[in-house]
């Protein structure tokens, strides 16, 4: 195999990625400078060595425990459990968090064979009992299916009822239109509709 | 900038991947064993070190002249005239094909300030001045107001009437729907009509 298409084989590995676009990348990447490609070669290294799950919350860093563990000016009484490191980078751009996290490593689907043993809930469990005591857990998972058998886990697995335990609100997406929400998140706003104060 | 940071940054470089795209490359290269990451780093290497335009045809190739202009199964009297090297594997992959190629590196654009001195027409014309006699020009280049332009001009380069050019047929994709073809392909196909033989 040659050297193209052992490139294009390996970015076709990637998700979302086709043969077909793979190879317009490997063609880019041909017509730039050979700096820009050593560039990104080197960059995916130094992720790939670099990178590993924070042994406190398990997000992705290059320091162990993360810069979100060790920060002090952060609320260690708070705790946001997500999914997958990459939802701390979503709720981080929100602004609207300074508590701490907790990575589940993913969400319960039977059909994909992942339990709840796969999930970080014993490491969730040994946190909350230990060090600072959690106020409250903000239960950040997808609002997906999967996502809500997930957080209904994870409300079982918080015994202590001094620990407020609470869900991201459900209802039409800032900036949407109605016209074109779906009946599902329709339904849920109207469910979960507030009072307007006079 | 954070390794991760820089990796979305470097991915979001590449053409059609936007910094959602490449976030979620970057976290799916970091669910993989770090051997994955490493492979992908040492094949981009590898292209950019080892891969170039071939000095005869300009087709991309790790030796130079090019495994295609060194077989000595292909017909020296056919060239056949396309816009980028990767083209050239879709005219390979029909199977049709066994002659030589010319790569012009680009297309007449005006609009992107590409003119005919950009491509590379007077090594087309060294090429059908010297070696094997030329017997048929193929102007493949893309079925596009552009890549039309871009035909025109090579052929008022070739100045031998000897020399037979042609240009790639238009007409219906095989495989295609009739009531989806754009307007355009089917009064291309209406003009290029075939008789059929009884």
């Amino acid at each position: 195999m040659s050297a193209i298409d052992e490139l294009i084989t390996e970015f076709a590995k990637l998700p979302g990625i086709g043969r077909k676009t793979a190879a317009r990348l490997t063609y880019f990447l041909l017509k730039q400078p050979t700096e820009a490609s050593r560039r990104l070669a080197t960059t995916i290294e130094h992720v790939a060595e670099r990178v590993s799950p924070c042994s406190v919350c398990g997000n992705l860093s290059e320091v162990d425990p993360c810069e979100i563990c060790t920060d002090p000016r952060r609320d260690g009484s708070l705790l946001c459990v997500v999914e997958e490191a990459s939802d701390i980078t979503a709720i981080e751009r929100s602004g609207e968090y300074r508590g701490l996290y907790h990575v589940l490593g993913g969400r319960l689907s039977p059909l994909d064979g992942i339990g709840p043993d796969d999930l970080r809930l014993q490491a969730l469990e040994a946190r909350v009992g230990n060090g600072t005591p959690v106020r409250e857990i903000i239960v950040a998972t997808n609002p997906s299916m999967e996502g809500e058998a997930t957080a209904t886990l994870v409300r079982g697995v918080i015994a202590n009822p001094a620990i407020r335990v609470s869900r991201l609100a459900q209802g039409l997406p800032v900036g949407g239109d109605l016209e074109y929400a779906d009946a599902v998140t329709v339904a849920q706003a109207l469910t979960a509709r507030r009072e307007m104060s006079s």
